[in-house]
């Protein structure tokens, strides 16, 4: 099993924005073969830091998430969000 | 360096207290040698989900940190407010 710990610092003004984006990124990759889970949370003291927490079935489970439409279609805008 | 992802199920209406005692760990294990980043984070879509994301510079640190008063005062009391 792998796990992925991906950290966002976002501007304050686009955190709405970039929880709906990533949202959507949630929801399709929850559907994926081989993904166990895959959450979004927010740090309570600071809410411009998000984080995804994954847990993949293998490597290859991983690999194709990172292929798949929504992926690719979602993760590159996401840096627009960034501070 | 040692990450560590720790998640916790808390019973909705115990929420602030798990919070209100998570955050006075974080608080002082910010402050321990070796600690590199220790942050509670929330689930944006179930906040009754909360992980302790936690970066320590190696395992004497991290080892250090689970023998410390406020490890052994705190910890074992959150469970009390699991689901």
């Amino acid at each position: 099993m792998i796990k992925v710990v991906a950290k966002h610092f976002i501007e304050e003004s686009r955190i709405n924005d970039f929880l709906e984006n990533a949202a959507e990124l949630v929801e399709s990759s929850l559907k994926e073969d081989g993904c166990i889970s895959y959450g979004l949370y927010q740090d309570v003291k600071d809410s411009e830091v998000v984080a995804m927490i994954e847990e993949w079935e293998d490597r290859d489970s991983l690999e194709d998430h990172m292929a798949s439409e929504h992926f690719k279609s979602i993760v590159p805008g996401l840096n627009e969000f960034y501070e």
